[in-house]
């Protein structure tokens, strides 16, 4: 818990506070424990005592310098905590609240994107949860593999109290990766569903469009997630190297969503979209390789899109879905002494499906 | 005129009539004259006596052999002509109207795409006004390029009064093409719109979409369009190849129209694309080369998408619109025995903006 005592002068600067969590220092370096400063909190401002923390692919990506990195780096964009203190002007939340950070802390507030609640496309650029510059005092974010987090109560998501806690961080991002998508295209009890790749997004994916009531297929390139799949809610499994499966998977699917982080062939997932379908990526960036022929694009008015996290009114939403559905991700406990084993493993899609840390395991370190 | 003593008897078929049109007989063969049988007229037919036939490019790549054909071919699939004769179903024409038949003579009639008006999207696959079987007997289609054509009523356009008949031609194909998609993206006088190349398919987006209200910005790669465009109705005209127009235009478009009908890359265009914009290729099947790069597609939400010509019902709709705002097409009119040079000189885009040969020239091969 933050104590007041914690804080220090720093010359002209507010008073900011010493802050234990693990970080990198540099591209390649491993995770080790990390003092840093965090803010005085603004009067807009809530502090969070972190008590889990999802480990997404970008975080790995982020602390192995795969990504732009502005080290030293304290990953961490799925946060569940509780209140510890707030700002004068905060209303929406008081001391010992339970709470979401997901991968923004802040943005513009005043586009167009931000004016329809969607600060994930914030035309000035958002403020990251790690890896960016706070807008006001230039000081750099730092993430949730941390004791705690200072956020613009805008930022912060409120918990259900019905909701598993230590199962709920991977909502934060993995869930709402997935959800915006399913919203936006307005999935309901008519559509037919199909998710490509089973991991920590994909196995949301699944539970997410089951809870909307579609259809839901998943395409896997590997034999035997059958029985895993069905247990999250598929009601189909195509073996995507089955030429003959994929045949008779033609126009079926008004959305596909493509979780699948590295670079793929999207060419054979298009002739299985309906009229007007689409599939969206939700986690590769880069080019697609091999080309994307447009001919079943044309033939069937078939679209291919992206998106990007969700915003902030539209996380609250799917928590609060979540919690009249019973659903959380999958999710193995880890120490945050594991950390580094733990990215080892999730480069072999060994884990069912989301690390989270248990930030108790940070007071080893003190 | 179809005369009924045409008619011949073909053992145990029905009575069919030999016609006169401009046919390959081979890959890479010159249209030249050419006599060939249409069927008997069934009970839903209107025989049209063909007056004007916008000349596409498709009609060059299948007279070329660039794509599937099956010889002989007569090509021609935008027609304006005047009905001679229907059948005793037949109740919505009469003999003497003005009519047009456009890409498609026939659909299932009963698959969903079909219910919904989306005949270009049959998923039994529609007869093509030229180079298809025929449903029913097994004939093969031919298309505009002759004298007469034998159409289901279900596939006849009615031609507004008021409409230019030579210029209208192209709208059958050209129109509709751009039209489906400005319509199923819901463009109004509030949307942003840019087209993709100044061709005949270009040249109509833009009039169709400045009718529509839109603001409507030209991309080319060549200077000097500028004057031409803005005449057609274009607000603004991009040269693609300036990157600081390209950077200016950055988050602007709701939806681009690409028309270019070759290879070429798309990716300098997604970042002109608003949040949710589209970008919909209705010209070119086949590899997106240079790759498509994901990244500004899942950072703005943005789509590549694909659309095909247009149904019956928006086909009459893009009709009586354009009739209501005195649109039709920049056309250059020729006689048909100047095919062959038309052809040439549209594979150096030397046309503004679409060849119609006016059928009478026909009777110099009589």
């Amino acid at each position: 818990m933050l104590s007041l005592s914690l804080f220090i002068h720093m010359g002209e600067r507010e008073m900011t506070a010493k802050v234990l969590g693990y970080g990198a220092l540099q591209a390649k370096a491993k995770l080790a424990p990390y003092h840093f400063e965090r803010r005085a909190p603004r009067v807009d401002d809530v502090v969070i005592e972190i008590l889990y923390c999802g480990v997404c692919h970008s975080d790995l990506h982020h602390v192995y310098g795969d990504w732009a990195t502005r080290y030293p780096i304290v990953p961490g964009h799925e946060i569940i905590g509780r209140v510890t203190q707030v700002g004068d002007n905060v209303t929406k939340f008081k001391s010992g609240d339970l709470v979401g950070v997901g991968c923004m802390v802040d943005s513009c507030q005043h586009c167009e994107p931000c004016d329809h609640g969607l600060e994930q496309y914030c035309e000035e650029g958002n403020t990251l949860t790690y890896n960016s510059l706070d807008k006001h005092d230039h000081m750099p974010t730092f993430g949730g593999y941390s004791e705690n987090i200072i956020v613009s109560d805008k930022f912060v998501l409120k918990i259900p109290q019905n909701m598993e806690l230590s199962s709920a961080a991977p909502l934060l991002c993995a869930g709402i990766t997935t959800w915006s998508p399913l919203k936006h295209w307005k999935v309901n009890q008519n559509s037919r569903v199909a998710v490509v790749g089973l991991g920590g997004l994909g196995h949301m994916a699944i539970k997410l469009a089951k809870g909307l009531g579609a259809e839901v297929t998943l395409f896997t390139r590997s034999k035997g997630k059958e029985q895993d799949a069905v247990r999250l809610g598929a009601d189909h499994v195509i073996l995507s190297t089955d030429e003959n499966q994929m045949q008779s998977a033609k126009n079926r699917f008004d959305l596909i969503i493509d979780t699948v982080p590295s670079i793929h062939d999207l060419n054979p997932y298009i002739p299985t979209l309906t009229l007007d379908g689409t599939i969206v990526l939700v986690g590769y960036l880069g080019d697609l390789n091999p080309f994307l022929n447009t001919a079943p694009m044309v033939m069937g008015r078939k679209s291919v899109a992206g998106s990007l996290i969700g915003g902030i009114a539209e996380t609250q939403e799917m928590l609060d879905f979540c919690a009249k559905h019973h659903i959380t991700s999958d999710v193995e406990m880890i120490d945050i002494q594991y950390i580094d084993k733990a990215y080892e493993r999730m480069l072999k899609s060994d884990v069912k499906y989301r690390f989270v840390i248990d930030m108790a395991s940070l007071k080893k370190d003190k």
